[in-house]
């Protein structure tokens, strides 16, 4: 099945919340991801590409204090920079301010907010908007993708049995879902927020 | 079952287009719908009331030119309004600027955009804010209440036997959901819409 | 001069900050101002006047925590509750979603919200929008109406000769602005908030 | 005088409405304009500075239907695909959502909205926000910058006497203000809007 690009958030089987971040692409795959400080990027490997789609390169994930923002778009940096507004706002204002992506596919936005206590997930599509808080179960993630998945949905469900952001980052990057590119993973531990990139 | 002010959009039997709205309460059970113009108000018998509580006494249904606007509190002026905006933000922005009811129990805000092509309905909860596009069926209604119902889901279902709003009110006035005190039902003819209240 | 209802925002001569609020009107001047709780509501003498306009009858000002709201309709409610959101935000969601009132005259929306730090000032209008923090010299007032005096100017000053919230009050009600009404004051103290009303 | 990146909006000699967007730069000269389709990109002229800095390669210019959208960031494509809003609140919630860039120099977002028949400048800044319908005269333009004038006032003209939008184009980018970068300007004429760029 192909779904797009994705969102993963759970916990790990210790009980770690995480978000993961799958781009999976069939206009789009020569793409990789790349930390900068804070930030995660999503990158053409070609920077002449950036104006073929205005859609392709962005912030896919940040860290503001202990919290993680991620998703789709460029909405990821307007998310973070409203957290003050609490998480339900800070996702709603932006996703319907930058909207649904305006190309043949009317690509909805998806974004989440994640910290040690609560997670929100979001979209925006044409005709729908849900910013919803979900919980969390240890070794299990809930998926929101762009296509055929775009639904806040305890049926949309993962298991998940690793720890450690690398092994997460590999696994739902070979997950089932069709046209993998690169998967970032965020583990939020006490002290610090483990970032990596897979492959 | 108590499930508070509830909305029902839907089509009757002929293929009308509907949107009931009804109050139910446990706490204010004295107050009646009014009908001025193009709106419906609902108002305690004893204007003393007013002061009590904000939440009690708002226009809960409107028409502007062929649309029905409706929901349970002072959000449907506002949601009217801002038709220009689309159905979708025209919901978004009112519900987000409102909120919730800010009482103990955290009362959710719903509302309904309906004309005779689309029908949108949306609410918005201390964590979760939802505005999404629904098919109507001829014969059936889809509720959306305040509490133990806040959700958009096909499985929350009425069966509507009748064609007449006068007919639909009492209908839903008498359905089995626990407390009634009122229903308004306008019924979206090509030329007109036709508004009636029960009892 | 007619300018309506009218904001004060400044300091007393002894540097206290303080906000006030006067209902001028042509069309509905039996009205009176009642502190319920931490609010002040502007109520019309005959109650059933309510249904005759919707925007004779609101909540004027409001204390939270420390920091007053006023203005001239009902999005003090909800500027007062969307704080978290930062003095600008609080304003201008509200002030968005409400917009001006939809009557003959298009009367704008003004607010303010003051703490002992920061004031801010905020009107909509059919075609303009503004939100701005001003500075208070102790002293003087920065007056914000609603008809002819529509904008965030530091020309439109009231020199403030008294400190205490009742003097304000009966001072602003008889300044030179036509159809006074009547006024509430909030003077803001370290430890409490003072709140008066003229006559 | 270094007023940052500016926008002009006016009337030529013989009375076509006409936007300006002006790059001055005293961090980021080496960057040129580009026209695509109905749209003008400012870019570096090194791709390799695009992760270096956020906010220095955008859409600074869309034509929709026959309204030019203009401004200094990436607010410019939001901003037009809201136009549905009306020109006030397709500025507004842009502006809101995306605020001032969030660099060490909280530097303003400005932008404009125009048509044969009206238009609106608007900026948003860390404490204030305002958006505003101005009046265009023959010859005349009004300017916005950034820096040390950031304010909807009508003292801030610069005569404009020149038709052509490639004559007002090379005029704006050689205007007194300090460095200059790349100069944009739109002239809406009956059937079409003429684009070009100097130098």
């Amino acid at each position: 099945m192909y779904i797009g690009r994705f969102l993963v958030v759970g916990k790990t089987p210790s009980g770690e919340s995480f978000v993961a971040y799958r781009v999976s692409s069939r206009s789009f795959p020569n793409r990789v991801a790349k930390i900068v400080d804070n930030k995660v990027y999503i990158l053409p490997k070609d920077p002449e590409e950036v104006l073929k789609n205005p859609y392709i390169s962005y912030c896919c994930l940040r860290v503001e204090d202990k919290t993680v923002v991620a998703g789709n778009g460029s909405h990821v940096d307007f998310i973070a920079e409203k957290l003050i507004y609490g998480k339900r706002d800070a996702l709603a204002y932006p996703l319907l301010a930058l909207d649904y992506e305006k190309d043949e596919y009317r690509t909805p936005r998806i974004a989440t907010v994640v910290d040690k206590e609560e997670c929100y997930l979001g979209y925006i599509k044409d005709d729908e908007l849900a910013i919803k808080k979900v919980s969390l179960n240890n070794g299990e993630g809930i998926y929101l993708g762009v296509y055929n998945s775009c639904k806040i949905d305890e049926s949309q469900k993962i298991g998940i049995p690793y720890n450690k952001a690398e092994e997460i980052a590999k696994y739902i990057l070979n997950y089932k879902f069709s046209h993998p590119v690169v998967c970032v993973v965020a583990v939020i531990y006490n002290e610090y927020i483990d970032i990596k990139i897979a492959p």
